[in-house]
């Protein structure tokens, strides 16, 4: 063994979880080895969290940015060496009846510990939190190491980008790390989340669960705080509870009569949580504090939302089915809230960055305020990505975005065979326990598409039984799907216009008829920063498979042309001249086509319950996809546009496409739509066309009647003979008197004689109506 | 309290599950009184298993049957009273270590127990055995007391036929006794199963289940025997298996480790279970010995069948859906039985008494033995009834029926309420550790019709998680489903026809796109002698609302006129002038109804892969019911047409109509169905009209190819303009040169000028064939 360099030890104060305990974070250093039982050859100087790859690109030169071009497959080698961690502490220094842990909240995937060099810990998973005892095996000076094995792969699975996904069907390895139709193969490893080494007191707590019950009317509730520690029997606590506006609502003191004590209490007045757009994110603060001869000996703090969750049958869908042979009816697809509808408008979170070690609170927030300020109010997380690490569910209680929690599988037909189902329920379990205490909390669903002929997997698949299993007996209060979509719920479609498909989203979109639309999404070309920070400039226009725009998804996803869609932008918009044309026409399609399917969901309301399009964002920068925001937080356009079609109460138009020649009748479905929870007032609601930059036409005056809160209000059809245009791009107007906030904006291409092409101006571009 | 009268002590020898113990089955004496803690004013004899009704209708003069005429409605005054079970007996005289237990197969529904005056036990549940260790509480003299609360109600649920069953919403007794649309408000109370003091050794064996794992041959398995007992460590065992044809394949002694030990072995040239019609019904037995003092201290003996069973999806199902926005691909519906796709084809069960104290193993083989008969292999146990006893389960070991086993929910909203689940975790923890032995049982099914809107329950509902739950932890290798129907599959039609449902069943089944038709069912009259025996003979014709024919089910279920369905009958026969013309034409349409749905559903093989019809049998005589058999066994002539339908292969034909005018060009689409795993040698099949008695003409001959096994033949369209007929039924007769067993025959209404009515002869009353 090779002499070890002297570590340095960083010791900082712990924070909230863990008041008088202190955290040491270590100094790593990696190597990879072909073989589990050798040395690697080198070391090289490791961040943790972080992941393998990032270390031996920093360490060994690789080149950067690894989102950049190609640079991706630089790490391909990775796949089937072993890595080992490795570093080297004193033992610290303790007083009486203290201990030591090495906790990690994150180690990706499969792994063995080494402590001196025996072997003290093995796990497979990456999200099951490693907690161990090294007190009675410490010596002065100890060596710490951690191998990681090869990824995970199943031998005889496909080896096109399709198919690659087949070798994580074994493991709760997420999917996406193998390739996706918007995400490179880069299998990541490493430690990902925070680890140290912790001095814990001879008394601690690990948890502190707090159930309520609510009353019916959700005014007082019956409280549980139900707590795991060590050596808590016969310790005193004292617990507090403080008002969202920091007033002390519970103070409880008392002895502990067991490890696993449970805290019955009743709080009265409840403020509760609501998601974004439907009331406050009122968060109580629970502090419970350990004492030992007067002193705190640990302290758990923790946040808490009051609320109620169910999913629920939306209006009209038991009356289906009609005739017999009568099939059951759909799946609920309906969230209610603290006893009231909402309707679930947001988004499908990717993992933000391909290498998970990196991201943090500071990344988290940035998306969780972007889909707030969208107007959002949930957040599906996909199956097929990460996990998020702890910080992201604290914003998303503090910001109000429901998440509905998917379990590590997709597009997969994961097997019911013990050796798998023993590290899901481990895996699962974690989850399960960790996320259940958040406000945000709405749902947990097995993973994606799993009943699709894609995956395969049925009801009767024991991992999805098993699931269920664990969210019923772990958290029943949250409801639980077995996949997205169900019975009734849908996903895509995922582009423009196709004609094997009923053609434009404007044609397909209204004949369809969902309770939920889960996934759906319109692509757009990145921003041309993004695009210029992501290949070489010589590869920017004209886009050409073989170079950066097919490695990052422009090309060959789906067939030749997803997600440029070139042949559809020439189509409809005329030869892309430059790079400057091509994105503005691709961001302008995409700006409607999101528009189109947003308020569309809205105007099938209330037999549907949600419109949660794919996706957000992406883990690195996509030449050409269906997110709103680009790699790393960039908004596209649409991003704007969508937060308009989000808003509370909005004037809207159904809309029969959007393609019209000279000569045409345009017509549209006028309505407004309210997903408030407040009643609006009768209104003058006018349409009109805007056209060659100042033309307008007026051309219809509905005068709406008042409505109750939650409901739209369908009006009649509007239509005018279209005045002869000369250039190619035209506007519907909706404006409501009296009401700026609720005025609309779509555009349209015109095709006549002699039609000019312009292009969007900046106010289109940032989603800024009149 | 009163004087008691002296018990006789009846003590039988134990059979086959408990070789050593003696059985003491007690005389019980019965009484009601209007509060729980008050003794009844008097006691009546009382037949144990049975029921209170059936005590006190002997005990008072009760008019009798109780199934004639109304007189069922003497039983209502009961329903809220309390009952008490009394019996006495002297303690058995026991040798050293041997206790004495009460024990009781089923006590319905909820109960207290007591010995000697003092409170000993209490159960809500008829499903889960009583079993108490009486020893140390024994008198030389004793007294036995169990008090039954009165029937579970839901205060508020409504008070209509249709409506009542919201009673059972809340607790687990089977909601059918609430009344339905074939069964009387007749609500059982009682000892219903075997019920009996045992003494026992100190060490005895409470159950064995021999789980085991087949190898992907199927040709060896590995074997668990799952031991329960008392006592049971450090005593010795002999495990003894014999092959179906007697030899002994497995001998193993040794010492038990534990109370509850598991007994590991291998067993290899594993002869398989199969269900009717693909095989036969393999049965080993298992006996496992306990050993003290080279005695025999206790012997449990059961039948083992091996086979693997799963559901999965069927050939095409994947393909769907075609069109964005995608929901997920249908359930499967399909049975794969020892790695072959089988057609599972039966019918629905219901209780064959209502009151199921009355049925035992004579009761249960009539009814196992008639579906073996008509070619069936499949049961679905409606979870609206009562849990069948043991017997039953034997029985369709030995005769080869798969058992589709509901919990008892159906047609209700049960809640996610915790006294309800707790209750539900009780009893179907009972049922399923009991059932999961057997060879025979195919799929859990959470209960009947819950995910339609006239239950209102989803896959949220608590109750169906937690059942879910239970089958993965106790039963994991048997399919689990939460209702019927699921996504795919479809309930209905239950008439031969309704314009609002697309007209006939010859049209709206033709039309049908179902995975599995898991209920559908064509109305018939009651056998004639069965209408005498079931009503006074002044109301027998012509039929009327407000006499029996209404009570027993002819009248006012889903509308004014079913089941009778006179207004269809006079339409398509004529006025029926007699009670003869009447039993004919209707059973005429019912066997013809039922041919028709069940064939079609053969012919949609491979997507279709199940027909199961509503009902088998009946709980008391129905003067008009889907039923195929009424009660108490006396099958109707659908009976045998529809053994027909379902012979493994037959010739068939898929006809437009079932009347037809002068005129009409009569047409045909022509099958070879052909559920075997064998191959069918090319053929020839011809299409003939058979005509006024004995005119005949043959208009098609189908030269068809050879098919592989389970595969259908779909042929010609065959079609000829029709004669001019004089009778006003007709016969399509398909023949198969060289194979008379393969004969099928349609009849079919002719309307012309002058056509005479005539009436379907004996032989096709008794489903012969020419």
């Amino acid at each position: 063994m090779k002499k070890l360099f002297l570590s340095v030890l960083v010791a900082v104060l712990g924070l909230t979880h863990a008041f008088p305990q202190s955290k040491t974070y270590l100094q790593w250093q990696t190597g990879y080895h072909k073989t589990l039982n050798i040395q690697p050859e080198k070391w090289l100087p490791s961040t943790v969290p972080g992941a393998v790859q990032l270390d031996v690109m920093l360490g060994e030169n690789y080149k950067q940015p690894y989102w950049f071009g190609n640079n991706f497959e630089q790490f391909i080698w990775m796949e089937d060496q072993y890595f080992t961690y490795r570093t080297s502490f004193a033992k610290p220094v303790l007083k009486e009846g203290q201990k030591v842990y090495f906790h990690s909240k994150g180690i990706d995937y499969q792994f063995i510990i080494y402590l001196n060099g025996e072997k003290i810990f093995e796990q497979e998973g990456m999200f099951t939190y490693v907690d161990i005892d090294l007190t009675d095996r410490l010596k002065a000076q100890n060596e710490l190491k951690i191998t990681l094995f090869p990824v995970p792969t199943v031998p005889g699975s496909g080896n096109t980008s399709a198919s690659y996904r087949e070798n994580a069907r074994k493991s709760v390895k997420p999917a996406v790390s193998y390739g996706w139709d918007w995400h490179p193969r880069l299998i990541t490893r490493g430690i990902w989340d925070e680890t140290c080494l912790e001095v814990r007191n001879a008394s601690f707590i690990r948890s502190v669960w707090v159930k309520y019950n609510l009353d019916e009317k959700l005014q007082n509730a019956k409280l549980q705080a139900v707590i795991d520690g060590v050596s808590l029997n016969g310790t005193s606590y004292a617990w507090t509870m403080k008002s969202p506006d920091g007033k002390i609502v519970l103070s409880q003191k008392g002895v502990f009569n067991s490890d696993q004590p449970i805290i019955e209490v009743q709080l009265k007045d409840i403020k509760l949580w609501w998601p974004n757009g439907y009331g406050k994110q009122n968060l109580y603060t629970s502090t419970m504090e350990l004492m030992k001869n007067n002193e705190v000996a640990d302290l758990s703090e923790a946040k808490i939302g009051f609320r109620t969750i169910r999913l629920i049958m939306s209006e009209g869908a038991w009356v289906e089915p009609v005739l017999f042979p009568k099939t059951r009816s759909v799946a609920p697809a309906t969230f209610q809230v603290n006893g009231k509808v909402i309707f679930a408008k947001g988004s499908n979170w990717v993992h933000p960055e391909i290498f998970m070690g990196l991201a943090n609170r500071t990344t988290y927030e940035r998306f969780v305020k972007l889909a707030k300020e969208a107007n959002m109010n949930i957040f599906r997380i996909w199956g097929g990505g990460v996990t998020n690490k702890e910080a992201f569910f604290d914003l998303c209680d503090e910001y109000g975005i429901l998440v509905w929690q998917e379990f590590p599988l997709a597009c997969n037909l994961y097997p019911d065979e013990q050796p798998y189902l023993k590290v899901l329920e481990q895996e699962a379990t974690s989850i399960i326990k960790r996320v259940r205490k958040h406000a945000c909390l709405a749902l947990w669903c097995g993973g994606n598409e799993l009943f699709n002929n894609w995956s395969g997997m049925t009801e009767q698949s024991l991992p999805l039984r098993l699931l269920n299993k664990l969210c019923y007996e772990l958290d029943p209060q949250t409801p639980f799907n077995y996949t997205s979509p169900l019975f009734g719920m849908g996903h895509g479609h995922y582009v423009f216009s196709d004609t094997a498909n009923g053609g434009e989203v404007f044609q397909w979109m209204s004949k369809a008829s969902n309770t939920a639309y889960t996934e759906f999404g319109v692509p757009g070309v990145a921003n041309l920063d993004v695009l210029k920070a992501m290949m070489p400039a010589n590869e920017l226009f004209p886009p050409k498979t073989g170079t950066s725009w097919e490695t990052h998804h422009a090309f060959g996803v789906w067939g030749e042309n997803r997600w440029l869609e070139l042949p559809f932008l020439e189509d409809y918009f005329g030869k892309m001249n430059n790079i400057e044309d091509l994105v503005v026409y691709s961001q302008l399609s995409q700006c409607e086509g999101y528009k189109c399917i947003f308020e569309e969901a809205r105007r099938q309301k209330p037999y549907c319950g949600m419109a949660i399009n794919w996706d957000f964002q992406e883990p690195w920068p996509c030449a050409a996809n269906n997110s709103l925001i680009n790699y790393p937080s960039n908004p596209k356009p649409a991003y704007y546009h969508v937060s308009k079609s989000l808003r509370p109460v909005l004037a809207s138009a159904r809309v029969p496409k959007f393609r019209w020649e000279a000569g045409d009748t345009f017509s549209c479905e006028l309505f407004l739509l309210n997903d408030t929870f407040n009643a609006i007032p009768a209104g003058k609601m006018t349409a009109k066309l805007v056209y060659d930059g100042n033309q307008e036409m007026t051309f219809y005056t509905w005068n709406f009647d008042s409505t109750d809160g939650s409901k739209n209000i369908a009006g009649p059809t509007a239509s005018v003979v279209m005045p002869v245009m000369k250039q190619n791009l035209f506007k519907l107007v909706l404006q409501v008197s009296g009401r700026p906030d609720l005025t609309s904006e779509y555009t349209f291409v015109y095709r006549g004689k002699e039609v000019v092409n312009v292009k969007p101006d900046s106010k289109y571009l940032a989603g800024i109506f009149e």
